[in-house]
């Protein structure tokens, strides 16, 4: 029997203390599964006498019972096919979110269903849903493209402004319309060259190879964005790394701490790899930032003046955001601590704040120490560095203000650089457009060492294919078991 | 303003990781406000152009926006007073459960119930509601009773059979009504002794004072029922206390984690008030077990037999299930050891099982340990005791199930102690069951004494009051905040 048409039932609430728990089932049979543990109230029942008899999308309060046992007071809801979420038979119970009561309707259902199948009344047996199944019958009945349906699971997990908006775009179907786009340009350049294939012996040539060229440019390029925007896409979407960089004792883990100590308790720490390396996510004006190997800055002596390790040049390249902690008191060590900084800075990728800290122990007052940077910044070519001269021992609340509010800006200049255009926030939607680029460039190259159409029309027929991967339109049972397989249970 | 008459908003359902998020609002401009952040999609708008024109627990499919901005496609459903679990307007929204989403749209609905506010278009505010004001406001509307509304807490805590069935019966208002019926014999009998009184200075002397005497005993004995079924019913709604007692090396910690081991995952550790003492809860067969200060035995090398200390006697007296580890290669310590145990067993109350353990080094085999062991506990005149003898080392999986099950049966025959019966769980209705219980004694006391009829009337009027205080027919805001801060917020 084909798995996909079993019925599946699964919590759609998560697990823990609160006032509703959501019971989801799906598939055809789900109707008359429900019947067998539910009944509608008396004042309810004089309009309907059960879920069968309830209209679609109409909540119905009654009864759970096993046997004349109550388990639980409740609403149920049917939305019948194709009108639901999965566009198959569906039905939810919003029961008391106890674990008892959530764990015992389920059982009950499926034994109740069991029975039913085993006497012929049903086509199927209900079991408990897999991850994401929910989502995945949903693309399968059409009512998504996989892009979509993989848009889903990030809106479920996006925690800040930035990430949602990435991902109810991506739901919206933006991604998928300006896929479809480019796939549908590609398809019209393939039936081109196969039609020309097909005439191959009569040494007709009706595509014009350097108009070919030209027509595929414009897609290439369209392509080549979208693979591009993964960057920037993905680091807004994982939160952008921030790393806190300085010799010794000039007050990196003092300026950490300030940043995130008191927002510890909101923060979510991501244990890394090693035991060493934590990272610290924080929500700041509505982008996630991510304090990268927090923990070795915070245990280490190293300094990127004295000791130019490894560890931290791979840091700084990861970075996204770059603190560049230099002690006032020191004014020889500005330019030697930014030179190294510049010589390894990506100015299109990165911005970089540089925070001379100790500014009580000074003897130039905030606005020289400033100067002095800004000077050495202009002839070492860094433009756009925020500078701030400051004591985050004298000056605790401001600095942290100060510096949040140009992390904030920074995150708001990442984002305006997204707004309005489509971008990749998805592994495997880069994989693939990079895959597609590579076999354009196979196209370019062939054309230019004048290759045999047919040689062409093979890369280009793959670029088409790597495309339709991406909005599912080619799918292997694999590639959807992965994808879905990261979804939570319920979905 | 009355604070009750506030509109207001919460998630209903628990934080974390899950496909839907409700969020719940309750208040007379529930709809209005709902309507300022949701439209209907088009499909829906067809029946509906919004909520304002939509059926009672009808759910729309629709979009919330802020301004032009998507923030979610969504499920909303309203709820008309008063008709809904509160009694007033309810609007619930059925979103992706991402933490952003959630907080983004009760933050929408807040700022846009303020601008309806100022510009007088609603009566009141939409703020974030207190835990449990949901159900005070069910209550306080009469859509269920103090105790009523006190099981809705118990029912979404519940995590075992037993807790669930005792909530959902006070939730079904099984307790509440026979505590009416009690209260309205209490009142026939106030009304009865307050006419006798108005007729005082003639020296009338309706009631007899015997007859009197005789109907408050029926309702007296129904009284100390309910209170005393407290015992019974908080160790059920709680877990029943076990205590693992024993020699030293007899094997109570092998036991203990024999028990626990290997369920550790699924249980949850209760830390106590000290830090040594580690409370274990464990579901066996649909009833839950508190293995009490666990960790005081794990680490302690206290033996009943050398040292009868006080906290081991303290721990015996609050455990309702005994188990006694005996060292089956040391037969001579069966008689001191049980006769310990029987000295300090409350036979009503609690219930002992016998393990002998090390019986694969013991000469005699387990049925002749079992046999000695029986004959002591006859002496002794200990019945319905469980006996074991078993090595924990070699027959490991068949001791355990063994001693599950007689756990297994120890919960059955409590929770059968029970059936049918209504009984108390909740420390706030055994206190006011007690103080009525007390009231009566002074009244039999006080007809005992010949006392004046007035002070009998007092002492009546009491006892009505504190029942009355259970069903919430008399309560002060100071008792409502406190029972309903005990709630999740959202319920």
């Amino acid at each position: 029997m084909d798995h996909n048409l079993d019925n599946i039932i699964a919590p759609a609430t998560p697990v823990g203390a609160g006032a509703v728990g959501i019971i989801r089932l799906s598939g055809s049979d789900v109707i008359t599964i429900a019947d067998t543990v539910f009944s509608p109230a008396a004042n309810a029942r004089k309009k309907s006498a059960n879920l069968k008899a309830t209209d679609s999308y109409k909540m119905v309060f009654g009864k759970i019972q096993e046997n004349s046992h109550l388990i639980d007071e409740c609403l149920a809801a049917v939305f019948r096919a194709p009108n639901s979420y999965t566009g198959e038979n569906c039905v939810e119970f919003y029961t008391h979110a106890s674990s008892y009561i959530m764990e015992k309707v389920q059982m009950m259902l499926i034994d109740s269903a069991a029975k039913l199948f085993k006497s012929k009344k049903i086509s199927a047996k209900l079991r408990i849903a897999e991850p994401g199944e929910f989502t995945q019958r949903a693309f399968l009945n059409g009512k998504m493209d996989l892009a979509q349906a993989e848009a889903v699971a990030d809106l479920i997990a996006s925690e800040t402004e930035s990430s949602h908006d990435i991902a109810i775009n991506q739901l919206r179907g933006d991604f998928s319309k300006e896929l479809r786009d480019v796939r549908s340009s590609l398809l019209s350049l393939c039936s081109l060259i196969e039609l020309e294939l097909d005439f191959n012996e009569e040494d007709v040539e009706f595509a014009d190879r350097k108009k070919l060229s030209n027509l595929l440019s414009a897609t290439y390029v369209k392509i080549k964005d979208l693979a591009d925007s993964f960057a920037l896409g993905n680091v807004i979407k994982n939160g952008i790394p921030v790393a806190i960089v300085g010799a010794v004792n000039t007050g990196k883990s003092t300026l950490l701490n300030l940043i995130l100590g008191e927002e510890r308790a909101i923060v979510s720490p991501i244990q890394g790899t090693t035991r060493d390396t934590i990272e610290d996510n924080l929500n700041i004006g509505g982008t996630m930032f991510r304090f990268i190997d927090t923990a070795g800055i915070r245990n280490t002596t190293q300094t990127i003046e004295i000791m130019g390790i490894e560890r931290t040049w791979q840091k700084l390249k990861e970075s996204s955001v770059i603190i560049l902690m230099l002690d006032s008191t020191r004014e020889e060590s500005f330019l030697p601590s930014i030179t190294t900084i510049a010589d390894r800075f990506d100015k299109k990728r990165q911005r970089l704040i540089i925070v001379a800290n100790k500014q009580d122990k000074s003897k130039a007052d905030p606005k020289e120490t400033e100067t002095t940077i800004k000077a050495i910044c202009k002839k070492l070519k860094l433009s756009d560095v925020k500078i701030l001269a400051t004591s985050l021992k004298k000056d605790r609340q401001s600095a942290k203000q100060t510096i949040e509010s140009h992390l904030a800006d920074i995150g708001k200049s990442f984002a305006k650089n997204l707004q309005g255009k489509t971008y990749v926030t998805n592994l495997r939607h880069y994989q693939a457009l990079k895959m597609a680029q590579e076999s354009i460039e196979r196209v370019f190259d062939g054309i230019d060492s004048n290759l045999p159409t047919d040689l062409l029309a093979q890369d280009l027929r793959q670029a088409t294919d790597d495309l339709g991967s991406i909005i599912g339109e080619i799918s292997s049972q694999d590639i959807l078991s992965n994808i879905f397989s990261h979804f939570c249970i319920g979905k």
